[in-house]
């Protein structure tokens, strides 16, 4: 009875084909390599649970009640100390903002700032979940092909420059400069710093969703670009759920205070507030240094995987396929020969055992269609082996 | 420099009257009949301290980890058994839907259903939180007024009548049967049932909001409406806000699973799900038996705060005023004689020591300015009978 009722914009959500996919896998023994769930080793268990044990001993009434709409202000100055380590200064707690999940920062930005019709930015490929709140706002889209160091720039200028005087300039670019999802791809200091100048020269906001800097695990991670930025042009959003917990859904963003002033104000409709008991654990996890010392294991559990899987995929994957080598991040993509149609190749693999996230799923145009993204952050090391191999061999006999 | 970059829709979003007010008073000594937070006395803060212990101990690998969009399956087999306290039955999990508060639930119930210039039909007054919702999606509405029992039901009929025969069939009516916020009104079961028929005449969904509805006092909560509805047309809210802890934001729908697979669509864009550490908790407090404990209490602290309250209204408010006299909830609404403005009234008052909330913040178009949402679920009962003593004098001052 509902169909008649529902508003127009509806019909422009669709599911997001990861959890489709991962509805498929339930119960079955397939190796996936589809999600994007981080390793439960990697947990800091015992620290969650002794400082959630003092926060409802010590400061229950503060926990269990109502709090303010962009989150605890305590909380917001530990995001300003974390945000050092990513090389961030010259922020307060003014230019900080906590959600529910960094998901919910996207929905929330592109929400306020993309109108239908309105010239957005985007990697191809890029994050499948920004993707579809994008979708929802009906954009013209621009797709710019990443290469093995981030986004093509001067495939964005010429493309920016195209679009403008076909009168459409664009108003935004959302763009993962560090262990790109899905691409693996690592944009190099002096890139980051010449996409700035672009978005100065044609005026472009950039959104800047930095989930995996804290997780480049061979050297050091370049700075995200609002440590670059000089103009405020840049708003800034990472995450908890690969540096603690998915499960405590908190995310934040950095920009200026005139835009996070309008997130206040949005936030109030969407959910009135992030819960206050996650964000006080989250809190006392950067003030008791938890993150901080937890981030050399984690990052030495995600380098020993993505070796796994390199080395596998370099076994057993044809030698016309490239991939990217990630230095940090969960995933590596692949581009197959061209003969190869990952959607259609999908049912077979998982029939022998495989499952994976075909890649047009993070085009927007749903382009892409010889490649695919591979997790390495939750299979065991031998079920990354061994489900690169069936993969492999899978490819293999769609070559023929 | 976002300004010129938001989109259109923002123009829409007005900052919530109340929050500003709890700014105004932060850090003051003003007694505040103003917010609507729980008394934190009535937490159940070992109980939860116990539980989130066990949780983390026992099953933080899924506690801890991502879950699914809907809300984990054995949280919502309980939110089936906890519903049926309230009359519900004939449901299962499927019919259920975890939210980040109830907040979050009339935000996607309101934005699946209302296009701009769709007919909604709110009662005047109404909860403040979903007129913001709804007027950021630019509906024409309709006003019906509450009498001491609820919606006026011969109102309502004749506008919708009226409505229909100006080519304008209302989609949906905002209803909050029992325990009103912040009318304090509670429908009759006639009333109840001849809702539902009018509302199958004229074909409109009923948008339940129960929040309140465990948290009547005197006698017994009568039925929600959608345990009368034989059709599927109505869709259920309530929230853990008022018989748990509102910390952790958690909320509820009950709907036929048509619906509830849009509200999974459209919360994957908005947050991917409710965080998994906070359902576990609430999951628990239900299978423990905690919130059925915890209930008697809670009631009994709330119906004292009301009876001094209403006491001292009775003794300090001008004859001429008439007020609620709620069976249930967290507050007492007033209508005062037609010569007192009470927005303008606001700052003596606060001046004087009290705040309060205006009426008009709960009329869609901003009527009622001789009345006044008064909160006594978060007072001591030494701040009630004092803030009502000032707030008395200075209406009796203001009728001079």
């Amino acid at each position: 009875m509902f169909e008649r009722f529902l508003s127009k914009d509806v019909s422009n959500l669709r599911s997001s084909e990861i959890r489709d996919l991962l509805k498929l896998t339930e119960g079955k023994k397939v190796i996936s390599l589809a999600g994007g769930l981080p390793d439960p080793t990697t947990f800091p268990v015992e620290e969650i649970r002794k400082i959630t044990d003092d926060v409802l001993r010590e400061k229950s009434d503060r926990a269990l009640q109502y709090s303010t709409t962009s989150g605890i202000t305590e909380f917001k100055k530990e995001l300003v100390n974390l945000s050092r380590y990513r090389g961030i200064s010259g922020i307060n707690e003014n230019n900080t903002f906590v959600t529910v999940g960094s998901q919910e920062a996207l929905f929330m930005i592109f929400n306020l700032l993309v109108d239908p019709g309105d010239t957005v930015i985007v990697e191809m490929p890029t994050y499948l979940a920004a993707l579809n709140i994008l979708r929802a706002r009906k954009p013209n889209f621009i797709g710019v092909h990443l290469t093995q160091n981030g986004p093509d720039l001067d495939e964005l200028e010429r493309k920016v420059k195209e679009s403008i005087s076909n009168g459409k300039k664009p108003k935004l670019m959302y763009v993962i400069p560090t262990a790109q999802n899905p691409g693996g791809t690592t944009m190099s200091l002096d890139d980051r710093k010449r996409l700035l100048e672009i978005a100065q020269k044609y005026d472009f906001l950039l959104i800047e969703d930095d989930a995996y800097g804290f997780l480049v695990f061979d050297g050091e991670a370049p700075p995200p670009l609002i440590s670059l930025d000089k103009e405020g042009r840049v708003i800034y959003t990472s995450t908890f759920s690969k540096i603690l917990a998915p499960g405590l859904r908190l995310g934040w963003v950095i920009a200026q205070e005139e835009f996070i002033r309008e997130m206040e104000l949005y936030k109030q409709n969407i959910d009135l507030h992030t819960p206050t008991l996650t964000q006080m654990i989250a809190m006392e996890a950067i003030k008791r240094g938890v993150i901080q010392n937890q981030l050399p294991l984690i990052r030495r559990v995600y380098r020993e995987k993505r070796d796994v899987m390199l080395a596998a995929i370099e076994k057993y994957f044809p030698k016309e396929a490239t991939w990217s080598r990630p230095v940090g991040g969960m995933f590596v993509f692949a581009w197959l020969p061209e003969k190869i149609d990952t959607v259609k190749m999908l049912e077979e693999s998982m029939r022998r055992g495989v499952a994976y996230v075909p890649g047009s799923s993070f085009y927007h145009d749903y382009s892409g269609r010889n490649t695919m993204r591979l997790n390495f952050s939750y299979p065991t090391k031998q079920e990354l082996e061994e489900g690169i191999k069936i993969l492999g061999n899978t490819i293999l006999d769609f070559l023929k």
